[in-house]
């Protein structure tokens, strides 16, 4: 059956934006990130809704998709909000033959028959080069908030969606992105959306 | 970088020595499966040990390398015996080009560049559907025991190799045979390994 829809979970530092804009590319059809979580929450009016419960100093609604140590358990969370709103907007983009990356797309989509699930990981040594070759030394050297990236997007996806992040099981396709290289994880997600 | 050694890890019921075996064909190279345990068990005079341990109405060494219940912590166990002899024959193949599907090879072989590790999964239905057809209806209806299978070679793989089955950071590519099909899994496997 051919994938209409393609979600890419993956590690920080795995390359996953850059194989994700290149398979869209190869197939022709359109790239999405987090800026969909930007997009939702204004649509949502989210902001608005953040700034009346939380006061004007609050954070931008984009670093504060991403605090997840301190979860609100109130239904009318912005948390709650934000994820509803994310929703909506990945069911609504994956109307139409596309690649999404991050922001738990391949749980929303889970009943699609005709959505690729592709998880990508990548060794240490890779996932440090990387995080310099796009961020900068700087980045790096502040060990603890790339190994917390990755840890916040675990605890994230299993507040969510109560599954393992990372579970082979929980995709269609999981793949190394040290040992098979970037240009290799694109033909193989294409071939597979074939 | 060209993969000389495909090992395949895999659950109970997805296909796994089908897979390899095509695999195997179709990159002309050799194919082995659990058979190696049981000529790695003749080759160590494994069988001839146990018997002067165990007695000689002691369960066959092929029976044996499945019962991991009852973990024997003595070194000279007949397990770890049987576990080193099994690591030599594995070594000793994979110095030619072949596919190696299941007996921890993946991890055996964890320093070998030039190794493929591939994971195979299923879901459930898959799996009861080709477990009927390989080894008929009453196999499935002992569930108990089918799902015992997949339990005995997580609980092997983490008493030798201190590692987690299944999790996808341990392999190179994991590939879901429900969703993906075997034809696609062999392509997918084919064009990893070139």
């Amino acid at each position: 059956m051919t994938k209409n829809v393609i979600t890419i979970s993956r590690e920080f530092g795995s390359g996953g934006r850059t194989i994700g804009k290149l398979v869209a590319k190869e197939l022709g059809i359109e790239f999405y990130d987090k800026d969909l979580v930007r997009q939702a929450a204004q649509k949502s009016g989210l902001r608005e809704k953040y700034v009346e419960l939380y006061g004007e100093f609050a954070p931008s609604s984009d670093r504060f998709a991403y605090n997840f140590v301190d979860i609100d358990e109130d239904k009318e969370s912005p948390l709650k909000l934000l994820w509803k709103a994310r929703e909506q907007a990945i069911v609504e983009f994956a109307q139409k033959p596309c690649v999404i990356v991050g922001v738990g797309a391949d749980y929303v989509l889970r009943d699609r028959d005709d959505a690729l699930k592709v998880f990508l990981f990548a060794d240490e040594e890779t996932k440090q080069a990387r995080i310099v070759e796009m961020y900068g030394e700087a980045k790096l050297k502040d060990r603890n908030r790339v190994h917390e990236m990755d840890v916040r997007r675990s605890l994230n996806y299993k507040y969510y969606t109560g599954q393992e992040w990372g579970k082979a099981q929980n995709y269609d396709l999981a793949l190394n992105r040290s040992s098979l290289g970037i240009d290799k994880c694109v033909e193989l997600i294409v071939s597979s959306a074939k």
